[in-house]
């Protein structure tokens, strides 16, 4: 069989601490390839970005009022968990805030402006390495309805969030009426596969992405769906 | 770079009536491997299964009425979109019937139980090629709070639908409390990459799985959640 599709682990990145040049050290240990989509987790953006803040673990309320502070709504609560709105339009656990793989007593934050953060790493691979790749900051979100968690894309460069397949056909010819797959989703969960996360690779490159899912885009423009628009919240 | 995930899509498969060996022309058209994850989308499952019922494609309701009758549930309505739990306890548009790439005239309802569906092609890959592999049967979900549908898991066998890293340790040496991973969402999103709704490959196969992540599953007793646990209903 002809493969279509390939997740590379990136393996071999140092421990990241603040102003890290992460497009850098990607490059230098990930054999990139031009159409590549590199997925980089957002603990190691937040890192890098200086998004840590102190918490103490001692106060049993500490985590739950750090969230809160990051919210522009609190949707939902039940015993220490929060479900929030974040400020980038987010509906998460906790406003994203995590204290797993950080230093004790200290959190990490979301990015300010994940999209800004992809298009700063692709610059940064590009500049290095000479490659034009993708690049979706990942995250690991639960869901309505459903059990568990799985990552999705907080944001996005050089890859489309959405992809309309409005007005192509399906297989018996007729036209589709609204198939908007969001792909960024999609490569962010086939990411995570090879990642695991008690062993701790941050990152993961996406080889094989039909090519005209690549060009602009933006998660919190494309993905992230208005407060008006959505039926339940 | 090493290659940790590879999917591959499953192309030469013929139309799909009902009564179709799924399970002998998956194995007769891939070369598959034991420890794969076969994924095969709802469509052509419910095809073979013969769960296809006639709509009047001049009946502006017909859609929304046989979508009603398949709900447990009606949880919001938006022009033509009727937003209902099926009665397997799944969240989706429409109870999840569809009218693209079946024949004009025609609805496919969702399988009886895909979680059964699932363990037959498994079963019937066994028989056929000797190969032991997950299989999960994917359909394509809207979600909450975000644009755009992604692939999901509506059944699974022989792959464990989540699974549990509580108690594992995260990078740093610390327990991770509590990261329960919808691996059988991933996986189902990963094939999507491979498929496009307008190509039509119905099935992909998935190589390089965790081998911890094979085992027993179920999408309706492990991925849903009871309708008393959900705090967005």
């Amino acid at each position: 069989m002809q493969a279509a599709l390939t997740v590379y682990p990136v393996v071999g990145l140092p421990e990241i601490d603040r102003g890290a040049d992460l497009a850098g050290m990607i490059s230098d240990v990930a054999e990139l390839a031009d159409g590549d989509v590199v997925v980089v987790t957002q603990k190691i953006v937040s890192k890098a970005e200086g998004q840590m803040v102190e918490v103490d673990p001692n106060d049993p309320d500490a985590k739950r009022l750090l969230a809160e502070s990051q919210a522009v709504r609190v949707l939902r609560r039940r015993g220490d968990l929060v479900v929030t709105e974040t400020r980038h339009g987010y509906v998460c656990a906790n406003s994203g805030i995590d204290l797993s793989n950080v230093e004790e007593g200290w959190a990490a934050l979301l990015p300010e402006d994940p999209d800004r953060s992809a298009r700063r790493i692709r610059d940064g691979i590009r500049a290095r390495s000479g490659r034009t790749v993708g690049v979706i900051i990942s995250d690991t979100f639960g869901r309505a309805w459903r059990r568990g968690v799985v990552d999705v894309a907080i944001g996005c460069a050089g890859v489309r969030g959405i992809v309309d397949l409005r007005g192509t056909r399906d297989g018996l010819g007729r036209e589709l009426v609204a198939t908007e797959m969001c792909i960024v989703d999609e490569i962010a969960a086939a990411a995570e596969l090879v990642m695991g996360k008690a062993s701790a690779v941050p990152a993961a490159v996406v080889r094989g992405i039909d090519p005209t899912v690549l060009g602009e885009g933006s998660v919190t423009r494309e993905v992230v769906r208005p407060y008006g628009e959505d039926l339940f919240r």
